[in-house]
């Protein structure tokens, strides 16, 4: 039998979110222009299984995450564990790198947009943390059971552009795992694990753009996807270890095995 | 000066899409669907700037691409241009492969799930067209300038779960190229390449889910990104060549290296 529910979302960024600088709440300042926005001095026009997006940069601003510019190169150093890839190019090297969040990402997500002059931004220190904070905090102060993402811009391998995914979240199931339910036709799903958390992210940056500005999404119409503040986090979207086929680049790999082979032949003329 | 423009978009799944058969038309299959959802037989309740997206199994259904499930593992090698990853487990080997559209997926998109008991589908042969095809025929039935993009599920290396991309595309900027703009403190996004339709694709899936019965969607809110028909389709989005630093799997590439230097030695002693 095709399922005929459906689901109607709707999503739109949040006006009059102001400049952050280090030390602000960002409840505060959220909850502020929700009310601003909607009139809505008690609930900020939210209503509960409303999920809201977001942009770590915000985040990371409030966690006055900045270093000066100068010292870029060393910030990307300081939050790699390990280098990914590497690439030249006519204007420096590109290093994609596995950060301390666990994430893959070209210069470990150290970022110098929408950033003053001669500063660069890191990823803030713990981003789920942070999403149970301001999740629990707008909870509280809305009287709504709402979900968090926090959200950064990644590029990905074989694709052109780059995409919004979840690196930070509280209150929302970050992954709707149907293995062992049925499609239509009654037979099972067998490898069927939607990324909800990166889809809610890569929805909401339709909304929010780049250009800056508009760092907070709310999505509305996705409810059955609202979860217990404990649920887990955005780091349980890391696929890491035997899991993962791409640890290295090719070149990266491919020099690996070829310094492997040509130590083994070192050895045996010994 | 912080952009306050704000877009509100809205998504819902078509409901009422029947099984589809090889030979079907699915212009007139989704046109009917709009015109019973919405009771307009004028414009399907479609406005201008509207975006459908279209999962891609409708697509094969309807060109027939379905091949029995006995000939699963040579209807993947046919997809095939070459092998990206490959690893053994205990129900088999999974083939990460780059397919004959530059996509690169497991099984090389080979699909088993919402198909009758002894068939597996192939992807649509040409989705671009495909798309192009749908889009005309239905700007033409309703009068609206809509965008349309056909989508599939695929995994994503160092990411747990799957998302949906485009495979097909038209009537859309597939990506929205923001270098050289500004963003809010005027300075230079330098590296800031939306994959919109990627992000189009993700936005659906969330409201059409994975069980079936909801295969098409409408995405409201978006025209700023509808685009001529002839505009680049979702081939464009595919990465290849010297951007790839992920063409092998780290396993593949390390294993090629070392048995470059063998070579090489072996070249040495004779």
């Amino acid at each position: 039998m095709p399922q005929t529910r459906s689901v109607r979302m709707s999503a739109w960024a949040v006006p009059g979110i102001p400049e952050i600088v280090s030390g602000d709440d960002l409840v505060e300042v959220i909850a502020g222009a929700l009310v601003a926005e909607s009139g809505d001095v008690n609930a900020g026009g939210l209503l509960d299984g409303d999920i809201l997006t977001v942009t770590s940069k915000i985040v990371s601003k409030a966690e006055g995450r900045s270093v000066e510019a100068a010292d870029r190169e060393q910030a990307i150093t300081d939050e790699t564990v390990r280098i990914v890839a590497s690439r030249e190019h006519p204007n420096g090297v590109t290093r994609i790198v596995e950060n301390r969040l666990g994430l893959v990402m070209a210069a470990a997500g150290v970022d110098s947009s929408n950033t003053p002059d001669g500063i660069v931004l890191l990823l803030p220190l713990d981003p789920d943390a942070t999403a149970r904070t301001l999740c629990a905090g707008l909870r509280q102060r809305f009287g709504v059971t709402i979900g968090l993402v926090i959200t950064d811009t990644v590029g990905r391998p074989w694709r052109k552009g780059q995409a919004d995914i979840a690196i930070g979240a509280a209150g929302i199931h970050v992954l709707d795992d149907l293995r062992g339910t049925a499609d239509a036709s009654g037979r099972p799903l067998a490898v069927s694990v939607t990324a909800l958390a990166d889809e809610v992210a890569a929805a909401t940056d339709l909304v929010k753009g780049k250009a800056g500005g508009l760092p907070v999404a709310v999505l509305r119409g996705l409810g059955s996807h609202v979860a217990d503040l404990d649920a887990p986090g955005a780091r349980s979207l890391v696929r890491s270890g035997p899991e993962d086929m791409f640890s290295l680049g090719t070149k990266e790999a491919w020099m690996a095995g070829f310094d492997e082979a040509h130590d083994e032949s070192a050895l045996k003329e010994e």
